[in-house]
Protein backbone atom coordinates (compact mmCIF):
# COMPACT_ATOMS: atom_id res chain seq x y z
CA UNK A 1 0.00 0.00 0.00
CA UNK A 2 3.11 2.01 0.60
CA UNK A 3 4.71 3.85 -2.09
CA UNK A 4 7.47 1.53 -3.56
CA UNK A 5 10.72 3.21 -1.91
CA UNK A 6 8.62 3.28 1.08
CA UNK A 7 7.57 -0.57 1.06
CA UNK A 8 11.21 -1.03 0.42
CA UNK A 9 12.60 0.22 2.93
CA UNK A 10 10.10 -1.66 5.59
CA UNK A 11 10.98 -4.44 4.11
CA UNK A 12 14.73 -4.10 5.18
CA UNK A 13 14.17 -2.76 7.96
CA UNK A 14 12.03 -5.33 9.05
CA UNK A 15 15.01 -7.89 8.24
CA UNK A 16 16.89 -6.75 11.43
CA UNK A 17 16.01 -8.58 14.99
CA UNK A 18 12.98 -8.04 16.88
CA UNK A 19 12.25 -5.74 14.22
CA UNK A 20 8.51 -6.34 12.73
CA UNK A 21 6.41 -4.93 10.21
CA UNK A 22 4.80 -2.32 12.61
CA UNK A 23 7.59 -1.10 13.99
CA UNK A 24 9.61 -1.09 10.41
CA UNK A 25 6.74 1.11 9.33
CA UNK A 26 6.99 3.32 12.33
CA UNK A 27 10.73 3.58 11.96
CA UNK A 28 10.61 4.23 7.94
CA UNK A 29 8.15 7.12 8.84
CA UNK A 30 10.70 8.08 11.05
CA UNK A 31 13.52 8.28 8.72
CA UNK A 32 11.59 10.34 5.82
CA UNK A 33 10.83 12.79 8.31
CA UNK A 34 14.16 13.17 9.61
CA UNK A 35 16.49 15.57 8.82
CA UNK A 36 18.16 14.29 5.28
CA UNK A 37 21.54 14.96 7.01
CA UNK A 38 20.35 12.10 9.04
CA UNK A 39 19.38 9.36 6.97
CA UNK A 40 22.89 10.24 5.00
CA UNK A 41 24.76 9.39 8.26
CA UNK A 42 22.70 6.05 8.68
CA UNK A 43 22.77 4.79 5.46
CA UNK A 44 26.86 6.14 5.44
CA UNK A 45 27.39 4.41 8.86
CA UNK A 46 25.97 1.05 7.63
CA UNK A 47 27.76 1.05 4.65
CA UNK A 48 30.98 2.16 6.41
CA UNK A 49 30.72 -0.57 8.68
CA UNK A 50 30.89 -3.14 6.18
CA UNK A 51 33.73 -1.62 4.32
CA UNK A 52 35.97 -1.19 7.47
CA UNK A 53 35.19 -3.34 10.45
CA UNK A 54 37.16 -7.03 9.93
CA UNK A 55 38.38 -9.31 12.29
CA UNK A 56 41.33 -9.20 14.43
CA UNK A 57 44.05 -12.14 13.40
CA UNK A 58 45.24 -12.27 17.26
CA UNK A 59 41.78 -12.25 19.01
CA UNK A 60 39.11 -12.25 16.57
CA UNK A 61 37.34 -8.90 17.46
CA UNK A 62 35.99 -6.65 15.42
CA UNK A 63 38.03 -4.28 14.46
CA UNK A 64 38.90 -1.40 12.29
CA UNK A 65 43.46 -2.15 11.81
CA UNK A 66 44.16 -6.05 12.20
CA UNK A 67 45.40 -6.38 15.03
CA UNK A 68 43.24 -4.82 17.16
CA UNK A 69 44.03 -1.96 19.32
CA UNK A 70 44.15 -4.01 22.58
CA UNK A 71 46.21 -6.69 21.05
CA UNK A 72 48.38 -4.15 19.81
CA UNK A 73 48.80 -1.82 23.12
CA UNK A 74 52.03 -3.56 24.44
CA UNK A 75 51.11 -1.90 28.34
CA UNK A 76 47.91 -4.82 28.39
CA UNK A 77 48.78 -8.17 29.82
CA UNK A 78 49.47 -10.80 26.70
CA UNK A 79 49.70 -13.31 29.78
CA UNK A 80 46.17 -12.88 30.85
CA UNK A 81 43.52 -14.10 28.08
CA UNK A 82 39.80 -13.77 28.77
CA UNK A 83 37.92 -16.11 26.37
CA UNK A 84 34.55 -14.14 25.31
CA UNK A 85 30.90 -15.35 23.11
CA UNK A 86 30.76 -12.13 21.36
CA UNK A 87 32.38 -8.63 20.59
CA UNK A 88 29.57 -7.24 22.90
CA UNK A 89 31.24 -8.68 25.66
CA UNK A 90 34.87 -7.64 24.95
CA UNK A 91 33.13 -3.79 25.16
CA UNK A 92 31.03 -4.96 28.88
CA UNK A 93 34.20 -6.14 30.32
CA UNK A 94 36.31 -2.78 29.15
CA UNK A 95 33.61 -0.79 31.21
CA UNK A 96 33.88 -2.39 33.96
CA UNK A 97 37.90 -0.55 33.82
CA UNK A 98 39.17 -3.85 36.27
CA UNK A 99 40.70 -5.39 33.53
CA UNK A 100 44.24 -4.99 31.78
CA UNK A 101 44.75 -8.53 29.99
CA UNK A 102 43.82 -9.54 26.30
CA UNK A 103 40.77 -11.74 24.83
CA UNK A 104 39.32 -13.97 22.76
CA UNK A 105 36.45 -13.83 20.92
CA UNK A 106 34.93 -17.43 20.26
CA UNK A 107 31.71 -15.75 18.24
CA UNK A 108 29.44 -18.03 19.70
CA UNK A 109 28.96 -20.70 22.38
CA UNK A 110 28.99 -24.48 21.91
CA UNK A 111 25.29 -25.28 21.19
CA UNK A 112 25.09 -28.79 20.12
CA UNK A 113 20.70 -28.42 19.48
CA UNK A 114 21.59 -25.63 16.71
CA UNK A 115 24.63 -27.72 15.66
CA UNK A 116 27.01 -25.45 16.51
CA UNK A 117 30.66 -27.46 17.63
CA UNK A 118 33.74 -26.63 18.77
CA UNK A 119 34.76 -26.28 14.44
CA UNK A 120 32.09 -23.33 14.13
CA UNK A 121 33.65 -21.11 16.95
CA UNK A 122 37.39 -19.71 17.62
CA UNK A 123 38.24 -22.48 19.90
CA UNK A 124 41.27 -23.99 17.96
CA UNK A 125 43.32 -20.17 17.10
CA UNK A 126 42.89 -19.93 21.22
CA UNK A 127 44.43 -23.27 21.76
CA UNK A 128 47.35 -22.38 19.59
CA UNK A 129 47.77 -19.15 20.80
CA UNK A 130 47.83 -20.33 24.25
CA UNK A 131 51.12 -23.28 23.67
CA UNK A 132 52.84 -20.28 21.32
CA UNK A 133 51.93 -17.44 23.85
CA UNK A 134 53.48 -16.39 27.50
CA UNK A 135 49.85 -17.34 28.51
CA UNK A 136 49.54 -17.59 32.34
CA UNK A 137 46.04 -17.63 32.96
CA UNK A 138 43.16 -18.16 30.35
CA UNK A 139 39.51 -16.47 32.37
CA UNK A 140 36.44 -17.68 30.38
CA UNK A 141 33.88 -15.27 30.73
CA UNK A 142 30.78 -16.87 28.98
CA UNK A 143 27.36 -16.10 29.94
CA UNK A 144 26.06 -18.25 32.85
CA UNK A 145 23.43 -20.19 30.50
CA UNK A 146 23.78 -23.96 29.73
CA UNK A 147 25.36 -23.41 26.75
CA UNK A 148 27.92 -20.63 28.14
CA UNK A 149 28.67 -23.42 31.02
CA UNK A 150 28.96 -25.80 28.45
CA UNK A 151 31.22 -23.76 26.36
CA UNK A 152 33.46 -23.41 29.92
CA UNK A 153 34.00 -27.23 30.36
CA UNK A 154 34.96 -28.04 26.91
CA UNK A 155 37.43 -25.34 26.97
CA UNK A 156 39.48 -26.39 30.48
CA UNK A 157 39.22 -30.01 29.06
CA UNK A 158 40.89 -28.94 25.70
CA UNK A 159 43.60 -26.35 27.79
CA UNK A 160 44.19 -29.15 30.48
CA UNK A 161 47.23 -30.21 28.61
CA UNK A 162 48.51 -27.12 28.29
CA UNK A 163 48.77 -26.64 31.99
CA UNK A 164 47.93 -23.27 31.78
CA UNK A 165 45.01 -22.29 34.75
CA UNK A 166 41.89 -22.25 33.54
CA UNK A 167 39.46 -19.70 35.65
CA UNK A 168 35.62 -19.04 35.17
CA UNK A 169 33.68 -15.54 36.89
CA UNK A 170 32.11 -16.05 40.12
CA UNK A 171 28.58 -17.24 40.62
CA UNK A 172 26.67 -14.88 44.01
CA UNK A 173 24.45 -12.01 44.50
CA UNK A 174 23.96 -9.04 42.16
CA UNK A 175 25.78 -5.94 43.29
CA UNK A 176 22.99 -4.23 44.43
CA UNK A 177 20.49 -7.34 44.91
CA UNK A 178 18.22 -8.56 47.17
CA UNK A 179 18.20 -12.09 48.55
CA UNK A 180 14.57 -12.30 48.19
CA UNK A 181 14.40 -11.92 44.77
CA UNK A 182 17.24 -13.88 43.77
CA UNK A 183 16.69 -17.57 42.37
CA UNK A 184 17.92 -20.79 44.49
CA UNK A 185 20.72 -21.56 41.96
CA UNK A 186 22.00 -18.38 42.74
CA UNK A 187 21.89 -17.95 46.48
CA UNK A 188 22.80 -21.82 46.97
CA UNK A 189 26.04 -20.78 44.91
CA UNK A 190 26.88 -17.64 46.89
CA UNK A 191 26.74 -19.37 49.86
CA UNK A 192 29.12 -22.43 49.36
CA UNK A 193 31.83 -19.80 47.47
CA UNK A 194 31.38 -17.22 50.69
CA UNK A 195 34.42 -15.17 51.40
CA UNK A 196 35.87 -13.99 54.83
CA UNK A 197 34.73 -10.56 55.41
CA UNK B 1 34.76 1.24 23.21
CA UNK B 2 33.57 -0.17 19.90
CA UNK B 3 35.75 0.49 17.16
CA UNK B 4 34.91 3.61 15.58
CA UNK B 5 33.10 2.90 12.92
CA UNK B 6 30.39 0.15 14.96
CA UNK B 7 30.02 3.08 18.14
CA UNK B 8 29.01 5.54 14.63
CA UNK B 9 26.47 2.95 13.57
CA UNK B 10 25.37 2.49 16.87
CA UNK B 11 24.83 6.26 17.61
CA UNK B 12 22.90 6.54 14.46
CA UNK B 13 20.86 3.77 14.97
CA UNK B 14 20.06 5.34 18.46
CA UNK B 15 18.48 8.03 17.25
CA UNK B 16 15.71 5.72 15.80
CA UNK B 17 12.73 6.39 17.70
CA UNK B 18 12.58 3.13 20.89
CA UNK B 19 16.18 2.21 19.89
CA UNK B 20 18.06 2.53 22.81
CA UNK B 21 21.91 1.62 22.94
CA UNK B 22 21.48 -1.99 23.64
CA UNK B 23 18.96 -2.27 21.12
CA UNK B 24 21.38 -0.33 18.71
CA UNK B 25 24.17 -2.56 19.10
CA UNK B 26 22.19 -5.55 18.99
CA UNK B 27 21.55 -4.25 15.31
CA UNK B 28 24.95 -2.97 14.52
CA UNK B 29 26.56 -6.72 15.47
CA UNK B 30 23.54 -7.94 13.33
CA UNK B 31 24.10 -5.38 10.14
CA UNK B 32 27.98 -6.54 10.44
CA UNK B 33 27.16 -10.30 10.71
CA UNK B 34 24.85 -9.84 7.72
CA UNK B 35 25.57 -10.59 3.94
CA UNK B 36 27.04 -7.57 2.18
CA UNK B 37 23.83 -7.55 0.03
CA UNK B 38 21.69 -7.12 2.79
CA UNK B 39 23.84 -3.91 4.52
CA UNK B 40 23.60 -2.37 1.05
CA UNK B 41 19.82 -2.73 0.48
CA UNK B 42 19.49 -1.12 3.59
CA UNK B 43 21.48 2.09 3.09
CA UNK B 44 20.46 1.77 -0.52
CA UNK B 45 16.80 1.85 0.56
CA UNK B 46 17.66 4.78 3.43
CA UNK B 47 18.93 7.03 0.60
CA UNK B 48 16.48 5.97 -1.25
CA UNK B 49 13.41 6.98 0.39
CA UNK B 50 14.68 10.49 1.18
CA UNK B 51 15.81 11.31 -2.73
CA UNK B 52 12.38 9.70 -4.30
CA UNK B 53 9.54 10.19 -1.63
CA UNK B 54 7.50 13.72 -1.72
CA UNK B 55 4.32 15.44 -0.82
CA UNK B 56 1.42 15.10 -2.78
CA UNK B 57 0.09 18.65 -3.46
CA UNK B 58 -3.26 17.35 -3.49
CA UNK B 59 -3.64 14.82 -0.28
CA UNK B 60 0.01 15.37 1.30
CA UNK B 61 0.31 11.84 1.67
CA UNK B 62 4.10 10.57 0.57
CA UNK B 63 4.41 9.32 -2.73
CA UNK B 64 7.14 9.33 -5.10
CA UNK B 65 4.88 11.43 -8.06
CA UNK B 66 2.45 14.17 -7.56
CA UNK B 67 -0.01 13.72 -7.42
CA UNK B 68 -0.10 10.37 -5.84
CA UNK B 69 -1.36 7.14 -6.96
CA UNK B 70 -4.55 7.71 -5.04
CA UNK B 71 -5.47 11.47 -6.35
CA UNK B 72 -4.36 10.23 -9.89
CA UNK B 73 -6.82 7.46 -9.65
CA UNK B 74 -10.01 8.36 -11.79
CA UNK B 75 -11.81 5.54 -10.71
CA UNK B 76 -12.04 7.10 -6.84
CA UNK B 77 -14.59 8.94 -5.47
CA UNK B 78 -13.43 12.74 -5.53
CA UNK B 79 -16.50 13.91 -3.40
CA UNK B 80 -15.41 11.61 -0.32
CA UNK B 81 -12.29 12.76 1.40
CA UNK B 82 -11.28 10.97 4.43
CA UNK B 83 -9.14 12.82 6.60
CA UNK B 84 -5.97 11.20 8.59
CA UNK B 85 -3.43 12.11 10.48
CA UNK B 86 -0.70 10.19 9.42
CA UNK B 87 0.15 8.14 5.81
CA UNK B 88 -0.25 5.20 8.06
CA UNK B 89 -3.57 5.68 8.62
CA UNK B 90 -3.82 5.96 4.74
CA UNK B 91 -2.75 2.69 4.70
CA UNK B 92 -5.09 1.30 7.42
CA UNK B 93 -7.90 2.42 5.45
CA UNK B 94 -7.06 1.62 2.28
CA UNK B 95 -6.20 -2.31 3.97
CA UNK B 96 -10.01 -2.88 4.81
CA UNK B 97 -10.85 -2.60 1.25
CA UNK B 98 -14.18 -0.86 1.80
CA UNK B 99 -13.45 2.93 0.88
CA UNK B 100 -12.97 4.34 -2.56
CA UNK B 101 -12.58 8.01 -1.83
CA UNK B 102 -9.84 9.99 -1.59
CA UNK B 103 -7.84 11.04 1.17
CA UNK B 104 -6.49 13.98 2.80
CA UNK B 105 -3.23 13.70 5.75
CA UNK B 106 -2.98 16.28 8.51
CA UNK B 107 0.62 15.40 9.39
CA UNK B 108 -0.65 15.69 12.97
CA UNK B 109 -3.18 16.39 15.24
CA UNK B 110 -4.07 19.32 17.12
CA UNK B 111 -2.12 19.25 20.53
CA UNK B 112 -2.26 22.44 22.29
CA UNK B 113 0.31 20.86 25.36
CA UNK B 114 3.14 20.26 22.29
CA UNK B 115 2.18 23.47 21.28
CA UNK B 116 1.14 21.89 17.96
CA UNK B 117 -2.20 24.36 16.31
CA UNK B 118 -3.90 24.43 13.27
CA UNK B 119 -0.70 26.05 11.37
CA UNK B 120 1.54 23.60 11.98
CA UNK B 121 -1.07 20.79 10.28
CA UNK B 122 -2.57 20.69 6.67
CA UNK B 123 -5.81 22.22 7.99
CA UNK B 124 -5.74 25.30 5.73
CA UNK B 125 -5.34 23.04 2.77
CA UNK B 126 -8.09 20.59 3.28
CA UNK B 127 -10.51 23.81 3.75
CA UNK B 128 -9.18 25.10 0.45
CA UNK B 129 -9.74 21.95 -1.02
CA UNK B 130 -13.42 21.22 0.00
CA UNK B 131 -14.43 24.96 -0.89
CA UNK B 132 -12.69 24.41 -4.71
CA UNK B 133 -13.60 20.99 -5.50
CA UNK B 134 -16.97 19.13 -5.62
CA UNK B 135 -16.38 17.37 -2.07
CA UNK B 136 -19.84 15.95 -0.67
CA UNK B 137 -18.74 14.51 2.35
CA UNK B 138 -15.35 14.87 4.79
CA UNK B 139 -14.87 11.97 6.88
CA UNK B 140 -12.50 12.32 9.95
CA UNK B 141 -10.51 9.20 10.78
CA UNK B 142 -8.35 10.54 13.44
CA UNK B 143 -7.70 8.47 16.73
CA UNK B 144 -10.07 8.45 19.19
CA UNK B 145 -7.74 10.14 21.46
CA UNK B 146 -8.11 13.23 23.20
CA UNK B 147 -5.83 15.07 20.59
CA UNK B 148 -7.83 13.01 17.44
CA UNK B 149 -11.51 14.10 19.02
CA UNK B 150 -9.99 17.42 19.79
CA UNK B 151 -9.21 17.83 15.73
CA UNK B 152 -11.92 16.61 14.44
CA UNK B 153 -13.96 18.94 16.39
CA UNK B 154 -11.64 21.71 15.66
CA UNK B 155 -12.27 20.63 11.86
CA UNK B 156 -15.88 20.43 11.87
CA UNK B 157 -16.14 23.60 13.44
CA UNK B 158 -13.84 25.00 10.58
CA UNK B 159 -15.86 23.02 7.77
CA UNK B 160 -19.80 24.09 8.89
CA UNK B 161 -19.60 27.36 7.08
CA UNK B 162 -18.99 25.03 3.50
CA UNK B 163 -21.91 23.38 4.53
CA UNK B 164 -20.47 20.40 3.42
CA UNK B 165 -21.33 17.11 6.12
CA UNK B 166 -18.59 16.14 8.14
CA UNK B 167 -18.94 12.07 9.57
CA UNK B 168 -16.63 10.38 12.00
CA UNK B 169 -15.46 6.91 12.82
CA UNK B 170 -18.47 5.02 14.45
CA UNK B 171 -17.37 4.04 18.13
CA UNK B 172 -18.33 0.45 19.39
CA UNK B 173 -17.57 -2.82 20.27
CA UNK B 174 -13.92 -4.07 17.98
CA UNK B 175 -15.01 -7.24 15.73
CA UNK B 176 -14.32 -10.68 17.50
CA UNK B 177 -14.67 -8.81 21.04
CA UNK B 178 -15.61 -9.41 24.64
CA UNK B 179 -17.81 -7.39 26.28
CA UNK B 180 -15.91 -8.13 29.23
CA UNK B 181 -12.83 -6.88 28.30
CA UNK B 182 -14.22 -3.62 26.97
CA UNK B 183 -13.43 -0.22 28.79
CA UNK B 184 -16.77 1.23 30.33
CA UNK B 185 -16.72 4.23 27.66
CA UNK B 186 -16.60 2.35 24.89
CA UNK B 187 -19.32 -0.02 25.73
CA UNK B 188 -21.38 2.66 26.79
CA UNK B 189 -20.73 4.81 23.63
CA UNK B 190 -21.79 1.60 21.88
CA UNK B 191 -24.97 0.77 23.62
CA UNK B 192 -26.25 4.84 22.58
CA UNK B 193 -25.27 3.44 18.82
CA UNK B 194 -26.84 0.67 18.81
CA UNK B 195 -28.63 -0.33 15.54
CA UNK B 196 -31.34 -2.36 14.51
CA UNK B 197 -30.41 -6.08 13.55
Amino acid sequence: MYASPIARLVQQLAKLPGIGEKTAARLAFHIIRAAPDDAAALAAAITDVKQRIRFCGVCWDLTERDPCALCADARRDAGLVCVVAHPQDVAAVERTGGYRGRYHVLHGLLSPLDGIGPDELNIGSLIARVKSDQVREVIVATNATVDGQTTAHYLAERLAASKVPVTRLAHGVPVGGELDWLDDGTLATALKARRAL
